[in-house]
């Protein structure tokens, strides 16, 4: 059910979904793949979202409001290299004087966690950011990195407020989002939400079931990380999910991102060299794509590897060439660009897939993308 | 057989600790767990030991040494971020120069193994820290960590010689041990000997004889690191373990400590917010427990991490919330505090439990602890 | 088939190393062992190598590429805590002009990869170090490592050019190889070509074949690093190997050598104190022999431990004692020197092993001759 442009070179790559919906009743996806600026694939299959469906997509987010940061520092109001406190003088309490905004921005400032449990009101709010500033960070700043899952978003927000002078929410509404007519929103309107498919918890098989039910209570940082708000980690109307109204609203930064793929694919699109619609020179998303941070994840203990917000391809998720950038979410989404081959990929699924993070299955259609774009180049 | 102040919700946690005696004939064990300065439980299982028996307890020393440290820097005595040379100069020699007191203290200074082999008579003398303070670290200052398993206390003994003009030893003694009346020593006097239970060999069943017996020799880093001294690595009165006099008597700071759970629970409860003698301000442990270390232990090959001396809880050895310190020892021991639910913890296992460091038994039960702690609020 | 002196001290090194050539047919090997200067094993199992035979050792180069930048290093041409730029201004383009001469050298300066394909002859040409010098880092320089299988030697050569006005390979020739008459070659002369023995694909069981079979299609850093030239990885005549002759008359300081173990064991004697014709202080290769990177290698993504220059024992690879320095090739081949016990070793495989790095057999055999010169001692 090829929707969009149906380019040839990516027949086996929609064969490829098709034959994974099959295999697995219930299962739903969106995948759009961009050359360019160009729809190479735009495809869907099951019954839960349609072509045009949006949805929460997690930290998805993040590599959305990534593209704030990029255009702010394209336009010189933020560097990244500069400390916080240049921008941000609070912030310097408890030993974070010396911390830079790339440090900030790739989950090395040691505050994964708020010191204080934070309302779900507070999450795209400048009182989360004063409780961030003033706490001591949990590790020497710069010494490790771990996953920020939701006070990254908290830290770009204050940043985009003291450098643009605006929130984040807003900037994106106004400089990108609409100028790219790109179906992705951060802080969902209102008279939009009759699109909205609501966020499905995973379908767990018996196995996947007797994991869950066995883990043991926890008590640890990764635990503290998502237990930070006042409300369930859950898929409910008062959990932590763009199906509460709450979040779906605000739009955090972190989490509260709501679109489709072919809104995502044309914002990454609108990343790469020789994009139409530039939304800030290629050279700051070059930088924002170096390496900041590798190793095993202070808060989620496994591999991990960030540039400047975006996740980087690495082994344990190698979705990309060499220089690619974008994010995965909790619900199995995933979205990036690829200089390299020129691809700007998104894809989501419904329900979330399990055990969490790019579904290996995004990730193996982003291969085979690249791949086909290689083989013909 | 509760000894003392019971707190009902603390059965749970005696019967799992009584019912793993059971299940394990010739298992010996101390528990006592404060909240704030109260002792809510105070717990002994098997005939090894009693609640009042002293033993050794190797690393879990280090914490205990880690209060004479705090106390020195709540009296500006040592400042834990500047260079070690300003209060030990021949320390610079080959490339020391820019390494800090907080680099030293958390195993990042590349000292791991003392150049010439010790003397055991040396372990608590200056004599050891000219031989560390002349030779190249294995690593660049700072890039790398590793366990410092005899030299860490050393080092600290000769900072503390530096910096307050006596000894560890004698600064513990008088500033800690005795206005807090606490059961543990760094040196114990003879005329307590008649109180020190022997350190056992742990009992391993075949699977686990099979497994030491297979070792191939090793000549690395690890082992070179625990065979830096004159001495066997046993527990024969000539080992480097309590179990010898010359190291029962002087009680180096990295593995020379003598005590109980009660004397150790005592300690760390000192160290909490709202403590009635405080060893130093809430603020120095807190900065003390600032992660500076976490990856892969160079020595021991296997995921660590470490604040300023003390352990932090982490995935592999999950002890305690966000924020709390101690320390483990090699044969099984576990002490801490965990600001978080004001908890101060310790156990000590007899004989030495197999393979080494924390008992898994004490993570559990300390686990245990925080949830009775956290659901009870 | 004991070739030269005759330690007995080593025969059953020299019995499990024809034991394994027994019981696998089709192996071949050079093991040469020295003491200081002499040669106390030289030994030689199969048939497609004899003691004197000379074939390509890969890596194994860059320990040899070493030495060169060791005399620099003792000559005062060369410093290696300076500025790259201090010698190359070029290089400092695109965020690199903080970059050292150790970072470089030991992996760390996020240049694995070089930023377009390099021809064959460029591999040890000042070309190939120009796109280097003007690309950006892949990782915030010093943030992290990953092996620079080709570029590390591309920038080596570099740094001599501009250091001492030569080639490297040429400053080898003149100033290493000739004066200790060391059958060890980077950039082969034509009139040798007679002695040397083609480099062999590794022979592979069904399960090895099967396992290689299964690998999928793979475009990430560590595929790109190794397809980072105009010619295939393999054996071919116009392959990545000291097969080709551009490779083999050019020696790139990466992968070019050629020579037997009785040539590289007589470089990594002339490294040790109190050898008779030393190439420069000892002091100087200890300080090279300092770990400046640890953890998992973002290209290899296994643990890798290196300092400058120089591979160093590790958990995953221990060959020597603390102290040791080296290089391994992807060959099986394994080169190192031991102040610890005065060793220095050589082992050469052919055909080449699977899976590649040093054959376990070479660690075996290297950790066989430290414990019987510790024994002895």
């Amino acid at each position: 059910m090829l929707e969009a442009t149906a380019d040839p070179r990516f027949e086996n790559i929609s064969a490829k979904l098709h034959d994974h919906a099959a295999a697995h009743p219930g299962f739903s996806a969106q995948l759009s793949i961009r050359i360019g600026d160009d729809l190479v694939l735009d495809d869907v299959v099951g019954t839960r979202l349609d072509g045009g469906s949006i949805t929460g997509v997690y930290s998805v987010s993040k590599g959305v409001a990534a593209l704030v940061i990029a255009q702010l520092v394209h336009d010189g109001a933020l560097e990244l290299d500069r400390a916080v406190i240049d921008y941000w003088p609070e912030f310097g309490a408890n030993g974070k004087t010396a911390i830079t905004v790339r440090q900030v921005l790739s989950h090395r400032a040691g505050l994964p966690l708020a010191a204080r449990t934070l309302a779900i009101q507070e999450l795209a709010d400048a009182g989360a950011a004063a409780v961030l500033a003033e706490q001591r960070p949990l590790w020497a700043p710069g010494s490790a990195f771990g996953y920020h899952a939701l006070t990254i978003g908290i830290l770009m927000e204050e940043l985009v407020r003291r450098s643009a002078g605006t929130t984040l929410q807003r900037f994106f509404d106004t400089q990108i989002r609409e100028p790219l007519g790109a179906d992705f929103y951060l802080g969902l309107p209102a008279d939009l939400d009759h699109r909205y498919r609501w966020v499905e918890d995973p379908r767990l098989d018996p196995t996947q079931a007797a994991e869950v039910a066995s883990r043991p209570p926890v008590d640890d940082l990764a635990a503290a990380v998502f237990s930070n708000t006042d409300a369930p980690d859950d898929r409910s109307p008062q959990g932590v999910s763009t199906n509460n109204v709450e979040i779906r609203r605000r739009g955090p930064a972190a989490i509260g991102g709501v679109g489709n793929t072919r809104g995502l694919s044309l914002l990454y699109a609108a990343t790469l060299p020789g994009t139409r619609r530039p939304i800030a020179n290629p050279e700051v998303f070059a930088d924002m794509a170096q390496q900041q941070s590798w190793g095993i994840d202070r808060v989620l203990n496994v591999a991990n590897c960030f540039g400047t917000v975006f996740m980087l391809p690495q082994p344990r998720m190698p979705f990309g060439c060499v220089g690619a950038y974008g994010h995965d979410g909790a619900g199995g989404a995933l979205a990036f660009a690829d200089p390299a081959t020129g691809v700007a990929f998104a894809y989501i699924p419904s329900p979330m897939q399990y055990p969490g993070g790019a579904d290996p299955l995004s990730i193996e259609l982003a291969r085979d993308a690249m791949l086909v774009v290689r083989a013909s180049a």
